[in-house]
């Protein structure tokens, strides 16, 4: 198949990337590549090795993913053009015959590790932890042995893919756990708007903090956009630095949008527009009458006639 | 002289209104033709009598004048073209003969009369006032009788057009009062920019009203831009229901202001633009740098790009 | 009567500032002195001839009435305790057995002058104007010979005090016409809560004008109170200079309110507390559920014990 | 020793976190806990086991630390009393013997390996990498062949403690990198202000996300203080819900803090004060000069003067 594409995911098979992936009509049929971690696949896109990635951006327990952000924020050359969500919960799972009495090392993906954190206390309160590079990761090195640990947290379609027993579901704490997830290619022009979309942008402040980011703030709120994301992650140089990413809604192609994107271009030193796209839940954006399309012609419209003389009608 | 051009003022010839007018170069040599009132100079002007009309617009007693501001914001069709400021004192007059002690009844303008409130009290205190429809007419109706009193204030310049005695000099209340005048034309091109601009507007609020006021100067706030002049007046329909006058530092052809007008326009229900002109003491309007034109001519580059799917340089 | 109480109005008999004097039942049985101006007025209740003085502050066409509001901003020791509106409506009058045909010449005070302007030019449209010092004293000119008029503009009142004949009825370009009055007392504690409130107050901003208003503002705004006035004054002593007189919906005695002035306190060079005194229109004043007392209270409890070391509940 | 206090802290010995302890002049010649992880630490507090814990809340690469900050968040009863900068740099340790060579696979926490990403890239680019759950546990898991790996990232205090060779010194990306540390005790009265101290607060948004955000910077900006830290942290329950970790400049103590906490907590759902406390640097807190304690103190005699009927002066 000539036209066949390539799509990077965090792999192996079984993930919640991989379930993420499902999703994508446009994926289906085509070569889905497992990569080890955020940076691989957003190296794929960049190279043309891959067409996309589809990376995990945030969950309801860490927020915003910090690698895929940081990722964004320092990689040039990136659009997200999709967006999907993922239901997640865990299992816990070990080697055929082993028992829980048998547990007193898990080895988790310290994010996954991380919303497992009341069962763990409840069940298994005296466990120790060892880190796993991801969901997959530590299912795979309780079997080889390459993780010290007699069970591992991993997603439930694990099973599918390996030969595990599961010795308890549903252990993560929140019940309606998510993770969002984007989908990547190199940068092109925006996705046509839906009336249900979102535009995510990454930040940087100028000098002073708190007035600076009320001011990012009211760039929106003076155009009737709301806000669904609002993450400060460090820039890395120095404590106390900060870059904001942020996800708005509405789309670049929206009038309000365009203005805020222009205000907010002019104040802060660094701009990283990562997109506008159709939201997850296609929620029609709903805004104020007067912050409608027309509402900016007219007022151009105006602002040409007074500069050229013309009398009012 | 086939292009002699009319010019309207507040006369007769003697007022400060005269005064101001004398400041405009452009209008020596022309046809000086006064006029009894505001909305009479502003009817000439729309009327095609005259090619401009000198008015008040503020003063350091009263703030800004109540027929100019309301004239200006009613009759559609005018356009501010320059300012000047007139220094203001003022002297009690009578017929020749008259001494202090005679004096039991002064004929002034309201607003002269308001500015000598000081002096009145210390020196007459047992004084009664008869309102006069402008600072010549008061004295020229202690001289023919029209008017019950011996007395009246007016500007100095009024002993070179009609035979009156000085009681007293620099009887106003303050010693640095002035008057700011407008020349107004019918609606043109705006005059071009100087450096040292300033642009003139009417305003009226949607619905509430404090939340609104505060919206309509962020506009101007969160571009960098000062203004010199913010004078509420009554719409006349209903108690509690009011328009805004506003002189803000900069001229329309500036990016900031340009887009403080866009956003003013898209809230409002009703703008008047009366102009972008020169200012009156030629001080060069000074702004953060952020607010240059530069920067905003950069941001719609940048959006131009990121729409149409560059990567960023 | 050993306790009859003198209360100041601007008379004579039969102006607006009766009628509004006429509403208040306290007022009944007692001395009503007719005054000249606002000044004489209140200088009754400073030097303590007068108990109380009726003022207009706020008219729908010219807005905060200039007089009145100067006086209260520079004249220490005042307290309004109550708010009455009058409605405005006019008539001409003139000598019995005058025509419409015989007027060429009308006295009004300018104020009313200005509210019966369409009227003027629909049915008299070549008339000449003399101005007065009062509504009532218009009248009275056309009678007496003082003023040089065949009609004068006056409250339809007049014709019980005068024998005047009534020439046309409701000329004033606006049915709704009001104007506001307040009752005026030497400091005093303020009038207790009635839930229908208003608190006014004249404030002068430090430096610099635009941000200072805005951070005014913001200081009700923050709190969840509405303003149903807020007026300009200029300052007197340079062009551009204001202060500003606000009307806030509630009472000094409301949390909120109390918060609200702190906060203005500290920023403004000079605040002048006029009072907290009923509504006239004994609306009830709304505001949201988070700015009610209870919440200052609890927040109040919460720092003293998060200071006094206490865990949390 | 009678008095013998416990500090329990993130150990074992040579730990950044050691290191911060050892800056603690009080915790000298007392006994120093070492417990595998932040949880414990906190625990251990609020049982009473020990009297403080040294905890990581900042670095320079991962921003506020997730699991300090959520513990902080959800477990009442503590209070921060310290705060602590450690510089953070990193060697490369090996059994003794080894050479860079014969690395192929590098042990390391976390966001120790996050932090010398360019130094690995460029001088071990083929290496693979294997979790650790500290610094220090990646030094003892290469020596006692718990962790499949011939080299570790460690801070270089290790080979006090530990029979390691040095491959490599500074091999962080960031020379200038810190980690903040605080010590934290259970709720008490706050630290006495020293004038260059700040305040610290984990504060949940009521609903809508972006204006409430606006709304809690503004109650810092509006009364002059300076926030040094703005960190979002998930509240875990569902996607899109964060809470906000701040450091603020200044005390409790402050009229203007005292003042700002009022506020917060006046309108958000949940507020935990975690302590005023002198700040590291020892940077004497500036403030304009208008939100100094006097003008607090000066507003509120006004305010109780003008209940109490009182003349101004």
């Amino acid at each position: 198949m000539t036209d066949r594409r390539t799509y990077s995911y965090l792999g192996p098979a079984g993930t919640f990337t991989e379930a993420a992936l499902d999703q994508v009509p446009e994926a289906r049929g085509h070569h889905w590549k497992p990569v080890h971690n955020v940076g691989e696949a957003l190296g794929d896109v960049l190279s043309g090795v891959s067409h996309a990635a589809m990376i995990a951006i945030e969950n309801s327990v860490e927020g915003g993913v910090s690698t895929t952000l940081d990722a964004l924020a320092t990689q040039p050359g990136l659009r997200i053009v999709g967006e999907y969500l993922v239901n997640v919960n865990f299992v816990l799972v070990a080697a055929p015959g082993t028992t829980l009495d048998d547990v007193s090392v898990i080895a988790a993906h310290p994010v996954a590790y991380a919303q497992c954190h009341s069962w763990l206390g409840a069940h298994l309160p005296k466990h120790s932890h060892v880190p796993a590079a991801s969901n997959v990761a530590s299912a795979i090195g309780i079997l080889d042995g390459s993780l010290p640990a007699q069970a591992a947290i991993a997603a439930p379609g694990i099973v599918q893919h390996h030969e595990l027993e599961v010795l308890a579901e549903d252990i993560g704490d929140n019940a309606n756990a998510q993770t969002r997830f984007v989908l990547v290619t190199r940068t092109t022009t925006p996705v046509p708007p839906t009336g249900a979309d979102k535009t995510s942008l990454i930040v940087e402040l100028p000098e002073d903090h708190a007035g600076a980011l009320l001011e990012l703030l009211e760039q929106f709120s003076t155009r009737g956009i709301n806000l669904s994301l609002l993450q400060s992650r460090p820039i890395g140089d120095e404590l106390g630095r900060y870059r904001f990413v942020l996800d708005a809604d509405g789309h670049v192609y929206d009038e309000r949008m365009a203005d805020a994107l222009l205000g907010i271009r002019r104040f802060s030193p660094r701009v990283v527009f990562l997109g506008s796209y159709p939201r997850a839940d296609r929620k029609i954006v709903q805004y104020p009458e007067r912050y409608a399309d027309d509402v900016f012609v007219e007022a151009r419209d105006w602002l040409r006639g007074l500069i050229g003389g013309e009398p009012e009608a």
